[in-house]
Order: C-alpha cells, then structure tokens, then sequence
C-alpha cells in the first residue's frame, strides 16, 4: 500500500518562489476600530486582495507550476471548485500555457464563473445535488489525459497556500511582533494546514484556530475527537467557499497535531462580519473569506482576549446583489 | 502685509513623525485586473484603509498635535468639512485629548457623522445652501477660544498630507522602482500639494496630476489658465469629498508649478470606477476617492501609456445604502 508522503515546512519555502509567478504578497493591515471590537490587538491578512480575490491562487500555481512532462501540459489540468480554487486554476494554467476545464456547481456565483471565463478556462456545469464532482472530474481528466489539481487534499496545494501563513509570520517580524492566536478559515483545511507548517517551524508560540460556519463546523468536531468527523447532512449555509463535509485526509493529518481547536459562528454573524469589513476595513469580503474575522468577532477564545491575534480573510469573490443585500442590513 | 509662508519639504518631513501618532501606513497594492483595464503598469495607495477611512488623519494630526498653548488645548479645535476631515479632526483631537466641534453640511454622508460622533467630536449642521461654514466655523472658535484647524489651506496640513506622498515614493523605492506619473485628487488642493513637496525632492521625474469631477474641476481650468479659477456656481456631483469651488491659495501656489495638469471624468465614469473597485480590487472606495481612478481608466494622459503610474484612492466612507445602489449597477 502506497502511502501520500506529508507535506512539511521545507515544501512551504519551496514553494514561495513558484507562487511568486502569480501571486501577490498581500500587505499586512491593523485597524483600531476591529481592535476595539474584538478586544485584542488584531493583525489582518487580506487574502481577497490577492489575484483571482483569493488565496487559492497560491496552491494552485504550485501544483501547476510542477507539471513538466509535455503530453500532461498540452491536455492540461482538471478541477472541480465551487469557484475560488476554480479561478486561482484557470490563473496559474493560463500562465503556464495550458488549457483548464473546471467542474462548477450550477449555483456557483457568477462573479466565480466568469473569473474562470476570463482567464480562457472552460466550465463544466453539475447539479450539486444529484452528481458527483469528484466522479465527472475524474472522469474528464482520465478522457483528456489531463492532471486533476485537487482543492486541498495534496502536499503542493497544501505547501502552495501555505505561503500565506509563512508571509503573515514574516511582516510580524519584520515588525518586531509575534502572533499570540491566529484564526484561518477551513474548508478541507488546507490553508489551515500549509500555515500550520510555517507556525510550527517560524513562530511555534501561536495558537492556532480554525473558524467555521456552524453546521459545516467538521474541522471543530473533529479536532475535538481527535479523528476525522463528518457533517451532518442537510446542513446550509451562505458561506460557499467552505461547504466542506469533512476534513481532507492529509490536511487533517497535518492539523490534527499543530491546531489548538475550532471555532464556529452562525451565517448572521458572518454576515455582521462582512458588515463590519465594509463600514471600517473599507474591505469587500465573501462570506466565507469573512468566517475568521466573525470568529474573532463572535468566537474569540477567552485566551486571545487582549493579545495580538492573526487574521485571514481569505477571499473576496461575492457577487454584488448579495453584498449588497448584506452590507445594507 | 503679512505673507504666509509656503510649506517645503522638510516640513512633510518633519510630518512624518507626528503623523504616526494616529495614522498607519497604508500598504502599496497591484493588480492585474487593474493594469490591464488601464494599459499602464498601475501602484494604488489605498487610503481608504486608512484611520478614519481617509488620509484626512494625516493632516488633522500634524496641525493638531503642534497646538501646545494650555488655554488653547482646553478650548480644543474647530473644523468645517463634509466628513473625511470633520473625522480626521475628531479622531485626532481625541488623541491628544482635546474637545472638537465639526460644522458639517445637513446633507452629509451619515457614515461620516457618525464616524465624527463615535469619536466625541460635537456636530454643529448648516445648510449648504443658505449659510457660510466658515463664518460659522470662525464665530465658534472666537468664542470658545478653539484653533480652526482649516481642511486644506495651511501649511501644517499640506505637510501632514504629503506623508502619503512620502511614503509612496519609499515603498516604490524599496521596490527598485520609480512611478512615472502619479494621480491624485483634488478637492482644496491639500493631498496632491503635499505629495508634490515629496514628489519633487524624491522622485522628480514623477509626472504629477489632478483628478476631479467634471462641473468641480477647478483645478484642470486653474493649471490650464496659470491662475486660480473657480466653477461654474450650481454644478453637482456624488463626490461629496471633492466639491471645491476653486484650488486653495496656498496650496494652488505650490501646485502650479510643480503639477502637470488636471484630468476630470463625469460622475457616471466615478460610478464605474467604484464598481471596478468593489469587483477587481475588493476595496470600498467612496466617490470622490475614486476620482484618480477614474481618471487612470478614462482620462488616462497619452504619455501615461504603458508607463508606471501611481493612484492614491483617498477615501472610504460610503453609506452602505449608496454603495450598494452603485455596485449593482
């Protein structure tokens, strides 16, 4: 039995200067109305300003960016995405001269699909409820001869995101300051888990934390039983970014030892949270980018409180009646 | 006749300091989306991020902060303003632990009086359309013995402005890199006259230029004639931030010589700019903080062509209700 190696920190430094093809390295932001609201002295990652708006750019260009063999780069790569790893693929293709055809649920918002579009990537529509997005995926991948880039569970999507984690770790020092605490969205956990490797190994004292949407909170019940749990089924949530049923096997792997534990909101709070972002960040967040600013919002730790907390908002893909319909109140 | 000397660059200089007391350092942005919208190689400074969601800050603390008279201190400040600099005089007033009375027009974004509230500033409204706020302004101060910290027209604010100018040519610097041409708005004439003083001493090939509203580009006819001019009276925009009938005399006597020349779009080419900023670039950016934008996608100078150029985004504070409206397009 073949077993997928774990990726470690050395994959995450690897991987800076392949992202850097793409990628932008997103500032690190304060501000003193979210520092009064959330009681700690908040440090800011704005993923949603990086290419595509989010930080899915990063794994995808380093998985790309490692196809060498010729047949695979003239078929090119397959994935299947609700939209945010969708655009950061159809990116890192476009750059590297290959085609990208991406499976999307038919509900994916629209700003997501045409991201994808504009960069020359081809959309395979699917009934979210009545297919399988792994099966037609792999289905077309095999038929093309294409790799299939995976969302999250993969040693270079989880080096490639972990980027991020090493940036944010990084501008702290260059500032003279470490992270106490700090909160990442989860998904299938990648981020968490790429910015997991780059914590451990640069700033071991941070407490790490992942936020969720309640009723998609797979990676709070599953750190808090030690093994991988599912969602209960059903489940909704406006947050469309991170409608994962589970934890990935690697990612979990990698997270399960370095994260502190979970925290989840309610998609109000997540919307208060997009609320706050535009009144005082002047930031537009999706709602699943905004799940770790709600968290520190509505879920700080009791620990956190008054210390220097870590936050990324990871992306900002969210159409405008929506937006609008959330920062209106 | 007492002749008010002009601010020089020592003075933004000496700004620098005072102005980190309130204010952060905004970050320097690309984005792809962006340079190929424009078809130059475009830097944004993104000072809506800024305290108070304009760089109004910078100017307010630096005039503030040198008021050193005890009685004076007591008595506090006076300040008339739409709203960036009613909140940049509040906040900072704050800091150093003064009372501040803002006359504000009846029509002012709400955002913006309750970002001079939330603050401790007292609001005194007046009718835009029957009385003087600087006579109001002047009669309060007499009274109460208060400084009138002036929103563009002083020598201590132009300086405290020209830190985002500052710290645009250093963060470009320590990018190996130089802007060619740099656009900013014009309301008085405050924001662009100190980045001029910095421009000038730093980075003298810049290229500089002014962005207004059409119906309030008093600067544009100003630059064009070598001699201050004033607008059409009756001309509107949604730039609430920008509505100045003509260039200040201070700062139009630093410009003059050191300014290229004026661009100016329509409140429409404004509104798409926003809506390019909430889409491509995830920011929130009131109207008339989109003005140099607007002008770097639809009055772009020939000679800026594929060229570096630098757009500062002054401002953030939008009512939600008002954005949302703009966004949806």
């Amino acid at each position: 039995m073949s077993v997928t190696p774990l990726p470690v920190f050395a994959d995450v430094q690897a991987a800076t200067e392949r992202v850097a093809a793409t990628a932008v390295r997103t500032p690190v932001l304060r501000n003193d109305a979210l520092d009064e609201r959330v009681g700690a002295e908040v440090f800011i990652k704005p993923e949603c300003l990086q290419v595509t708006g989010s930080f899915k750019i990063r794994g995808a260009t380093n998985r790309i960016a490692q196809i060498e063999d010729a047949a695979q780069m003239r078929a090119g790569v397959v994935a299947f995405s609700s939209g945010n790893h969708a655009q950061g693929v159809a990116r890192a293709a476009k750059h590297f001269g290959m085609p990208a055809l991406i499976v999307m649920p038919e509900d994916a918002p629209a700003v997501k699909v045409d991201g994808v579009l504009s960069d020359g990537g081809e959309v395979h529509f699917y009934d979210r409820a009545g297919e399988s997005r792994e099966e037609i995926a792999a289905e077309i991948a095999r038929e093309r001869g294409a790799v299939l880039v995976p969302s999250y569970d993969d040693a270079d999507i989880i080096a490639g995101q972990g980027t991020a984690g090493l940036e944010f770790v990084e501008d702290l020092s260059a500032r003279g300051s470490v992270l106490d605490h700090y909160i990442s969205c989860a998904g299938g956990g990648g981020l968490l888990a790429g910015a997991a490797l780059a914590f451990e190994a640069m700033s071991p004292q941070t407490k790490l934390w992942s936020a969720e949407p309640l009723g998609f909170d797979d990676h709070r019940k599953s750190f808090a039983a030690g093994e991988i749990c599912r969602i209960d089924d059903g489940a909704q949530s406006i947050c469309d970014a991170i409608q994962t049923p589970q934890p990935g096997g690697l990612t979990f792997a990698v997270n399960r030892a370095r994260v502190a534990g979970g925290l989840a909101v309610s998609d109000e709070q997540i919307k208060d949270a997009m609320g706050f972002a535009f009144r005082h960040l002047k930031l537009v967040v999706e709602p699943g980018g905004a799940a770790a600013l709600a968290c520190a919002m509505f879920d700080l730790p009791e620990a956190a409180r008054g210390k220097k907390v870590g936050l990324i908002l990871s992306g900002g893909n969210v159409d405008a009646g929506v937006f609008a319909g959330i920062v209106r109140g």
